[in-house]
């Protein structure tokens, strides 16, 4: 996100107003603070404006959902597509349970026949209504050397919205319809290929009476983690199992130099897992800057990290 | 450039090693400090290694050459060709002094046989070697609107090469054969259109005897102001005219809502006007975050802003 925000006001913990980089492309004068704010979870000063930049619209894309017979393909299969397509965008994961979910609670048509154990949906540009011959030949090639088991391309604009519906409704179904325990976590792309799969096996034997709907956003290393409160577990149990279990999850992501949160934020939930992500000595650093931004720590005090101590002057 | 930096490797002024993201795409857990030692000039960290995010190669373009009355319009030329070519990338504006210098002394051919007061390139995606007659006509309209004078389009990847060589080569032959003073300030995109002339005005004015050869990156709202010493003037009688100027360059670029360096730095040269582009409370801050990653104030001392009185304690 913060690669689209040009300029914000701000309001430090001292009251400063401050118009951080106004609206400008480009501004090598001294240090960013406009991206050092962006992320920051409230916790450095008060944004009360921000100047975004807009793109063009995005040119007509093709839409194709694949099935899979596993997710360990995942790094080779972006790699392929990226060969052939560059420039490709759009390239998400999602676990056949996913797919489960949306088509009970919405409705939804399901893009195949057969249930898989995975899907994936990606984007090419292109007239969605003209003939796509080489694609689909490229398809049945990528199924004929069982990188894929199957494809559906979407051969109109309706179709290809309706095959990125099956994909953007999973979020708000599962919040829905679900009590979740969620991780949003992201690798170097490069490692995702054996990532996911590390983590599916990871999440079975850590949660073997729970469901996980996992799905990512592949191009960008950023995997969603739900894990389904069984029926029959109350919420705080759940909700402590998970907890235990997240340092497990974390220590993972560590191993493959990865981050606890990758789009989230910290907040209070991952707060005492932080150090998996930032060494000490860049806490020791993120500190020193809460310190100078909000010298008297009034600003979403215990978010990211625990509040400094207050020192009561004696009387 | 921070935009393409996944992560860095640094060494701050107290010995620490950090690594700064990794390898990541996403990460949102605290503050990004990559973002911030990216343009901070060796003042708060040393830059061991770097992990970069390549593009794709870019597709084939056409690139077109416009001669222009004046520059007045450069705004509007800029959203008329978004307007037809979504996406458009490179456009450039260059001065007529400045095809004089690379004409010259680089031997290139101009791409008219009448010389313009000033010049815009770009780029539309598409072949080169194919007809392009929508193009042509649409420039033929432009023209005959009197929002260019003329224009040349590079018919192959050869001629395409050669109108870019054009624009490529100022910065270059400009620092091989004159002495030069050189500002690189930019503005808001959408005041491109009134300042690029205000700024030719105001330097006409400042240096009654010198040239000066100006270009930018329109689409970035980036200028380069580079003034030419006339011959007669010594080095340092220049160099202090220059100076004084700048403070009343600055104060335009400062009523613009603009920066006194769009990608140079600051350095020692700009470091007496940051407050030009940074408020007082800005740069209090600044150099609060200085002191947290170089406490000792052993790097880079001095660039940016004036180095801290150094306390020697009394024996």
């Amino acid at each position: 996100m913060r690669d689209w925000v040009l300029g914000l006001t701000v309001v430090t913990g001292t009251g400063e107003v401050l118009e951080l980089n106004g609206d400008l492309f480009k501004n090598n004068t001294g240090y960013d603070l406009r991206g050092l704010v962006c992320g920051s979870e409230g916790t450095l000063a008060i944004i009360t404006a921000a100047t975004l930049k807009l793109t063009d619209p995005l040119p007509p894309a093709i839409r194709v959902v694949c099935g899979l017979a596993d997710s360990s393909g995942i790094g080779d299969l972006l790699a392929a597509v990226r060969g052939r397509y560059p420039g490709v965008g759009l390239f998400e994961y999602f676990s056949g349970l996913c797919l489960d979910v949306v088509v009970r609670h919405t409705g939804a048509r399901p893009p195949f026949p057969t249930r898989y154990p995975g899907y994936v949906i990606f984007e090419v540009a292109g007239d969605a209504g003209a003939p796509n011959d080489a694609l689909i030949d490229w398809l049945g090639e990528l199924t004929a050397a069982g990188r894929i088991v199957d494809a559906v391309v979407g051969r109109s604009i309706d179709q290809g919205r309706e095959l990125l519906g099956l994909r953007e409704s999973i979020s708000a179904t599962l919040s829905k319809y679900y009590t979740l325990h969620k991780n949003d976590i992201a690798v170097p792309v490069q490692r995702m290929g054996s990532f996911l799969s590390e983590i599916e096996t990871f999440v079975a034997q850590a949660y073997p009476t729970a469901h996980c709907a996992l799905f990512g956003h592949v191009a960008d290393g950023n995997i969603h983690v739900n894990i389904l409160k069984p029926d029959g577990v109350s919420t705080p149990e759940f909700t402590a199992r998970a907890h235990a279990v997240d340092a497990d999850l974390f220590a993972l992501v560590r191993a493959a130099r990865g981050t606890i949160s990758a789009e989230h934020g910290v907040g209070l939930l991952k707060r005492d897992f932080l150090h998996f992500t930032r060494s000490q000595a860049e806490i020791e650093i993120l500190r020193g800057i809460k310190r100078i931004f909000d010298p008297h720590g009034i600003l979403n005090p215990g978010k990211i990290f625990a509040a400094e101590a207050k020192v009561t002057p004696a009387r």
